[in-house]
C-alpha cells in the first residue's frame, strides 16, 4: 500500500455516500490525522458523514484499533503492591448529568482491594468530565507522567490521569467532535471509550452505559446497542467487560457541576450523600470487584467505616491536590424558587447539564477554561415535597451574563404537581463479554 | 440580537437533526466564519450536515445573502464605453469537464457589444476552473484590483479576475468545500454561484447548469432545481436572469485539462475548434447578448471575421498575459491507443475529471499549485470511426507516478462498439426568471 492509495475527499465521499470504509482506509485517516497530513477540517466533515451514516461493528472495530495503534498500549502486568499482583480494574460512564461517581468509586475499590488505572476525560457537550471536576481541588492535577501512575498504583491503589499518550488519535478527535456537534454518535462513543480503556492497562472493564433524555443518545435501543458494542470490542481485545445500563433521565445526586460535584463526593465518602449517587457507586464497586476477583470486603462498610475517604484523600495528595483547602466559589448566584407546593415531578437531565454548561462548567471551543465554581444545585429532588416559596435550584456562575440562558435552558425541565411522579429503577440491566 | 445568542455547536447541531436554520443564525455562522470565530472544522461539519440535510428556498436565500453582505457588491452602473453605458452581462457554469466555454465567450460577447465583469474560480473537485486554465498562458494574471476591472470594461470590454474581495465567505467556504468533499450540494452550489455573480455588477446573468454524469449534481432533476433554485435567486436580487440546462454526460471538445484547453479555445475563437464547443459557445453569446438588449451583430460571424478573437488578444494582453509565447507542455505524456476497430461509444465524463484531476490539474488541498500543462486530448469523440491501434486518449503530466491512477479513473470509462452510441441534444431546456 503506498500513501498515495487514499485521499482524505475520496475517503470522506465513500461515507457521506453511505459507503464502508475499508480496513485499510480506517488506517490510512487515523494515522494521516494524528500526523496532521489529514487536517481538523477534513477529519470534522467525516466525523459528520459517520454522524449521519454510522458504521457498522467492523468498521467500528478497525477505527478503535487505529486509535489504539495511534499511541502506546501501557502495562501493568509486572507491579506488585504489597508483594502481590494488582486487581487492576476500571469503569467508565458513557456521560451523564451530575455523574460525579468515579470520584467515590476509584477510592471505593481501592479501599477494598482494586487497583484503578483511571485514564478520565474532560467534558463533552452537556456532559462534566471528571478531570475539570477534580482540579477544583486546589493543586490538583492530572497531568502526571507513566512513571507516577506506575507509583501510585503501587503505593495508594490508583491513578487518575489525562489519556495524554493513550490513543491521541481520539484526544485530538474527542476535541474536535465536542466542538462540531459529532458527540451523540454511537459508532463515535464506542470507539472512544474503547481505544482509551483498552490502552490504559485494567485487566477488566466495567462499562455505565447511560440511558434516557440526559444520555448522549436519546433512543433506549441505541444506548442497549452501544452496550453490546463496547463489550464486543472489550471481547475482541482480550479484556472482560461489563456493560450496567443505568437510567440518566434525571440528573444523579443533587449537585451539577465542577466544584459542587466533588463537595457532594466527599459526602459520600463520609457516609452521606444522596441516596442514587451511594447506590449507584457501591453496585458499580461490587460489579468491578466481582469483574477483577477480589472478594475482601463489601464496599458499603468502607464507605460506613472512612476507609474509602481514606483512599480518597491518599489518590488526591499524590496528585497534588489540598482537601483542606476550601473548594472554588462562584462569585454570583441564583435561586429558582416554587411557584406553588406540591411534589417535585422529574427533573429533565440534557436541560440541565446544558444550562450548567451555560453557566461556564462545560466548554464552547477546544482548550477552554472551565469555570471551577459553576454548577447548580438541585434542592427538591423528584417525588421530594413542595412548599410554595420553597428554593428548588440555586445556579452558579463566575459571569452574571450567563444566567438568563441558563435560565431558558430550565424554562420547562421541570415542574411542581400534586403527585409524585413514576419512579424508574436506577440500574437497568447488564450485559457482560 | 447579542451575540451570546449563538454558538457553533448549536446551530451544526440544528442542521445536522434536520432543522431549519433561522435568518439570524444564518447571519451569525456566516460573519462569524469569515471573521475567523466559528473554525474551519465547524463550518466542515456543518457543510457536511447542510449536504446530507438540505436547505429550503429560504435559508438558501438568506445564506446567499449572508456571504454577498460578507464582502462588498460592485457597481459599474456609470461606467461608459465609447460614451455608451455598457450592456454588463455575464455567464457562470455550474462545471463540467472540458469546459472551456467562458474562454472564447466572454470575448465573442465583447465582439457583440455585450460587456463581461467576469468574476471567475479555481477549480473545484473533479472540474477546472477558468482561472487555473487562463493562468496557463504566460505572464496572464487574474489577480487584478478593482481599478483595473473598471478600466478594462471600458477599454477592451470585460475583465476576467479572481472574485477576490467578493463574497469572501464563500471564497472560504469553497475552498473548505472542495478538501472536504462537501462539493456536490445543490444549495451550496447555488449559494456559492450566486453569491459571486451577485455582487460582481453585472446587469444581467446567464447560467450554464450541466446535466448528466459530468455535472456536480448527478441526478437530473436535481439540475433542474438546482437551475430553477438560482434564476429565483437572481430574480430575488433584482438580476434579469436565464439558465440554460446542457449535456454534460461526454466531456465539451476534445481538450481537457489547463493549456490544452486554452489551446482549443484559440482554434474555437479562429474559426474552428470542435462543432460542439463551438455550438454551446454561439448559443450562450445569443442568450447573453439577448438578455443585455444587445442586437448588433450574429456571434457566428464574430468567430468567422477574427474579431471575437481580437477581442480576446486585447483582454489577455490587458491582463498581462503573452499569446505569442508558447503554452506550457507536460513532460510526460501516454497514450491510450484502441484494442479493436468499431465507433468510440460514449466517454463518461466524471471519469475523464477524475483523471485529469489526478494528472495533477486539480488540487487535493486548498492554495496548492495545479499544472499548466496536465491535462489530456481525446482523439476520438463518441460517434467518431476508430480502427485497430488508434491513438485514443494521450494523457499529459510532469508527474509520471500520476499517470497509473489517472488510468484507473479511466478503465470502464469508455468503450470502441459496433455501433454509434445515442446522441443526446447539446442545449435541453431554457429557464428564465
Amino acid at each position: 500500500m503506498t500513501q498515495f492509495t487514499f485521499d482524505a475527499p475520496t475517503v470522506i465521499r465513500t461515507k457521506r455516500d453511505g459507503g464502508r470504509l475499508t480496513d485499510d482506509a480506517i488506517d490510512w485517516v487515523i494515522d494521516a490525522y494524528t500526523r496532521g497530513t489529514v487536517g481538523d477540517e477534513q477529519m470534522a466533515a467525516l466525523l459528520m458523514a459517520i454522524f449521519l451514516r454510522g458504521m457498522d461493528r467492523d468498521e467500528i472495530s478497525r477505527w478503535t484499533a487505529a486509535m489504539i495503534n495511534s499511541g502506546e498500549r501501557l502495562d501493568f502486568s509486572e507491579l506488585r503492591r504489597d508483594g502481590r499482583p494488582l486487581a487492576l480494574v476500571d469503569k467508565h460512564s458513557t456521560g451523564g448529568v451530575g455523574d460525579k461517581i468515579t470520584i467515590p468509586l476509584v477510592a471505593l475499590v481501592v479501599a477494598c482491594g482494586g487497583a484503578v488505572p483511571q485514564a478520565a476525560g474532560r467534558g463533552l457537550g452537556h456532559t462534566g468530565g471528571t478531570l475539570d471536576k477534580l482540579e477544583s481541588i486546589p493543586g490538583f492535577t492530572a497531568e502526571i507522567g507513566k512513571a507516577q501512575v506506575r507509583q501510585q498504583l503501587c503505593e495508594v491503589g490508583a491513578a487518575i490521569f489525562a489519556a495524554g499518550d493513550l490513543a491521541p488519535a481520539d484526544r485530538k478527535i474527542y476535541a474536535l467532535r465536542d466542538v462540531t456537534a459529532t458527540t451523540e454518535s454511537l459508532p463515535l462513543i464506542a470507539s472512544s471509550v474503547m481505544s482509551k480503556k483498552l490502552a490504559e492497562g485494567a485487566d477488566a472493564l466495567v462499562l455505565d452505559v447511560k440511558v434516557g433524555a440526559g444520555a448522549f443518545l436519546k433512543k433506549e435501543q441505541e444506548s442497549w446497542e452501544l452496550a453490546r458494542t463496547m463489550v464486543a470490542l472489550g471481547a475482541a481485545h482480550g479484556i472482560p467487560t461489563r456493560a450496567v445500563l443505568t437510567d440518566m433521565s434525571c440528573p444523579l445526586g443533587r449537585a451539577v457541576g465542577n466544584a459542587v460535584e466533588v463537595a457532594e463526593s466527599l459526602e459520600v465518602l463520609a457516609g452521606g450523600g444522596p441516596d442514587d449517587v451511594v447506590a449507584l457507586t457501591v453496585a458499580l464497586a461490587r460489579d468491578m470487584l466481582e469483574l477483577a476477583g477480589v472478594d475482601a470486603r463489601d464496599p458499603a462498610d468502607a464507605l460506613r467505616d472512612g476507609t474509602a475517604m481514606d483512599s480518597f484523600r491518599a489518590i488526591v495528595t499524590a496528585q497534588g491536590g489540598d482537601l483542606r483547602a476550601p473548594l472554588p466559589k462562584a462569585t454570583h448566584s441564583e435561586t429558582v424558587t416554587a411557584p406553588r407546593g406540591g411534589t417535585m415531578g422529574d427533573i429533565d437531565a440534557l436541560a440541565v447539564g446544558m444550562a450548567v454548561w451555560r453557566l461556564g462548567a462545560g466548554r464552547t471551543a477546544p482548550g477552554e477554561k472551565v469555570q471551577a465554581g459553576a454548577g447548580m444545585l438541585i434542592h427538591r429532588r423528584p417525588g421530594e415535597p413542595v412548599a410554595a416559596g420553597d428554593q428548588l435550584f440555586t445556579l452558579y456562575t463566575d459571569t452574571p451574563d450567563r444566567v438568563g440562558p441558563a435560565l431558558a435552558e430550565l424554562d420547562g425541565a421541570w415542574n411542581v404537581q400534586d403527585r409524585a411522579p413514576e419512579s424508574r429503577p436506577l440500574i437497568i440491566d447488564r450485559i457482560s463479554s
